[in-house]
């Protein structure tokens, strides 16, 4: 008879899923239970502790909603949401690398026509805007979908504001015949992920803050290449070196240049500051993600 | 300004609870990043498997209640409960050992005497236990404090049934002057854990069954003593080797012996059939815990 004990417990538990039909599943729970085994081992975690770890997953499973995510919240600040994005995403030195997606993208933005104003309403200093989009040689990637979505300068989505129900800050276009796109819209700030649940207060014990750092979301996508998703950072943002999520890749990070009031690009007279930002985003060949020979 | 990337990502994490002021719950996170993140890289974990994980435990956090932890379950499930039961009760090869503590202990169970029927309603093969209780040197153990509970003949226990409120199938004795006590109930029957959830469906994926063997369950508690938690098993039951949380230990399996109708050892005559259990637990001295050395 089996005799379960500290030595033989975990490959008892793996020897249980030897009839699991998906091979796929088998290798992720195999992988999974010795490392959860591995950990309980590692801290010799006592039955207080493992009672306090059932309570702090049933509170952010309460606190999950429809509207709230703070399983994904969880994952983000643990570093596992940036981890699996960098996985996934390995491609050539020249592209434009990837960045968690985050909560608060939303589907069937407003389209807009290169020049229009996405803030939409959103509060903020103005910014203008202007992009490129190539492949690895440097051809102009035409006709490609760039989906843009950010924080007003108060630090908040529009789907962060109760009553809010137009898209404010966020808008798909498309790119022009020479790969390039322009539009203006608001500076993002930088803001605090919800913090006030349980994720919040895992943050305060370990001495973390909850910030962000400013940045813009983009989705780029055209036929040929690999979908990008990333952001771009504000050079000089405090929390940079800080992201609470994880996300800053130095090559992300840039300058959004602020302006005295005056002329501003698109050739309005513009009564405060505003900024200009360029940047070009290089996209990977379709089917070429490089992936580990792991298993 | 630093680089997240999939080689430098952990270092950044661990490096951002440098300010926690909890040595352990540092400890506790440091390894638990550690693990999470290497189980990540070990699997390749794809962005769609990442998203079933995080839906797994919304659906986990939503089935768990008052009345039911799911987490518990799959903490259980996956074995991590019995690892930290045996991680947390090393003792003396004499002593008894312990095994999980389960979600069916209800406080303040009624108080019984020896001899005592603690079903009290509950169906099932009436069943006679005797036991023992000792130290290490096979001294009795005096006016412990002995807690029962079970399952009955159906694989229910009392707080699982709508509508029952009085306790059935659990009580609270105290061990005599030799240290033995001894109460009727009835015969305890394997069961399946709730498998109508998110749990169930996991194991039905792994190809697990829900079953434990047929157990009753003892608390015992006596000054000078370490507190044991603990089941008894039933030899010959067809899931002792695939208990679905891994709790059986192969010294807490017993013989219930089945006896004809006729005089039970109470003296009363009894027209079915019915059993007798005994069994010696021996309890371990207080403060005795063996750790074992790591940090």
């Amino acid at each position: 008879m089996q005799n379960v004990d500290e030595d033989t417990i975990t490959q008892i538990v793996l020897a249980r899923h030897a009839d699991a039909t998906d091979p796929r599943l088998k290798q992720i729970m195999t992988s999974m239970v010795q490392h959860l085994h591995a950990f309980a081992r590692d801290v010799e975690l006592t039955e207080e502790e493992w009672f306090k770890g059932i309570q702090f997953l049933t509170d952010v499973g309460h606190i999950t909603d429809d509207n709230r995510q703070e399983f994904i919240l969880l994952s983000d600040t643990l570093g596992l949401s940036m981890l699996v994005t960098a996985l996934n995403n390995r491609k050539p030195r020249e592209c434009t690398e990837s960045t968690v997606f985050g909560p608060f993208f939303v589907e069937n933005a407003p389209q807009y026509q290169n020049g229009d104003d996405v803030a939409n309403g959103a509060k903020g200093e103005p910014c203008f805007v202007t992009g490129r989009i190539t492949g690895i040689g440097g051809e102009p990637v035409p006709n490609a979908r760039v989906e843009v979505w950010q924080a007003d300068s108060d630090g908040f989505y529009d789907v962060q504001y109760e009553g809010v129900t137009s898209n404010q800050g966020r808008g798909m276009l498309r790119s022009l015949a020479d790969g390039s796109f322009h539009f203006r819209s608001v500076t993002a700030e930088s803001y605090p992920i919800p913090h006030d649940g349980p994720v919040g207060r895992m943050l305060a014990a370990l001495g973390r803050h909850p910030w962000r750092p400013a940045h813009l979301h983009f989705m780029i996508e055209a036929p040929g290449y690999e979908r990008l998703i990333t952001h771009v950072f504000r050079s000089g943002d405090e929390y940079l070196d800080s992201d609470a999520v994880f996300g800053v890749r130095s090559s992300l990070v840039a300058d959004w240049q602020q302006h005295a009031p005056g002329r501003a690009p698109d050739g309005t007279e513009i009564d405060t500051s505003f900024r200009t930002l360029d940047f070009t985003f290089v996209l990977n060949q379709a089917g070429a993600a490089v992936r580990s020979n792991a298993a």
